[in-house]
């Protein structure tokens, strides 16, 4: 699974093969079969998994903020932190996002989804729906391009964050004190790493 | 190259062969060199092509745009419009887009120079440089990946385009006036399908 979530993060999903991944692990070509049924079984587990890490971390964020506004922005942060801190996890996050895959379909409704509840609850305030979900998701893509590409100042993501915020309509004094949240720490449990 | 352009396309710069582009253009694999000295003189020559050619249609448009603003507003829109008419030629920049090849940087620069040269006559007005600029790259980055990923309606990309100009503090009537003027027929000459 740390084979192929790598050859993903190196080249995407498509045109990916058996022996690509049985050639990265180093093991035989037939012995993966002994795991996994085939290609598209090994990849669903690899993209669930990846699901499960950021859903358990974004749970813990939430426990850790003060309202739906704050656990939203805490998770944004973190999302670019992580992959300012592992260029993996954020090349791996970029191509499965470019896959058409069923992890882009979940982060974008995951989003959609906690956009949605702070708007409910009076936190978010925007007129052009629409348009501030692209905002938001346009900035975490190419936001994640970037700190993949380059080195960027180590505020680069809480800038983003701030901008993704203000186009949402969150409160200034909300915005800051989302800000300024310590994070928990990132290098606790890189993905698949502890597996 | 048509071929190496539509793997590209579909599947992206990396883990690319001269075998993979042979076999799509269905000829000998010895052949090959009769054109080119490696895969990645091929891949240059495509990339290449594919920005002689952007430049070419910006080129045009801004011999149709009354002022620097409008053909920035314009570019964009073609762009977009481009990628929904030809999802081949959204991929395409996508793809090389997530390489950190020349084209990406390439766009970055162009966008970046006219931007600049937008800000210098007044007709932007910004007063947080950097997301201006992550703003727009970021709604054209997500905006191509949602125009190539599902059908969405004709007034889409000028939607995105509205909300990259008041984000570039463009005059609300020199938006609507760069969003009122015909773009050129975007259908008469597909990428290297004239070639």
């Amino acid at each position: 699974m740390k084979a192929t979530y790598e050859i993903i993060s190196q080249r995407g999903l498509e045109g990916l093969v058996i022996q690509d991944i049985t050639e990265e692990a180093d093991v035989g070509y037939g012995s993966f079969y002994n795991h996994f049924q085939s290609k598209d079984a090994i990849v669903a587990a690899v993209i669930d998994a990846s699901r499960k890490f950021s859903g358990g971390l974004h749970e813990h964020i939430a426990g850790l903020a003060s309202d739906r506004a704050e656990a939203f922005a805490m998770s944004l942060r973190m999302c670019l932190h992580l992959s300012r801190a592992d260029r993996t996890w954020g090349w791996f996050l970029l191509r499965t996002a470019l896959s058409g895959g069923e992890l882009r379909s979940g982060i974008g409704e995951d989003l959609q989804r906690a956009i949605n509840a702070c708007l409910k609850e009076g936190l978010f305030k925007y007129d052009d729906s629409d348009m501030a979900y692209e905002i938001v998701f346009g900035l975490l893509l190419f936001g994640t391009l970037k700190l993949v590409s380059a080195d960027l100042p180590e505020d680069y993501p809480d800038k983003l964050v701030r901008t993704a915020l203000k186009n949402l309509g969150l409160a200034d004094e909300k915005i800051n004190s989302a800000l300024e949240k310590p994070l928990p720490d990132l290098n606790l449990m890189p993905f698949l790493d502890a597996a």
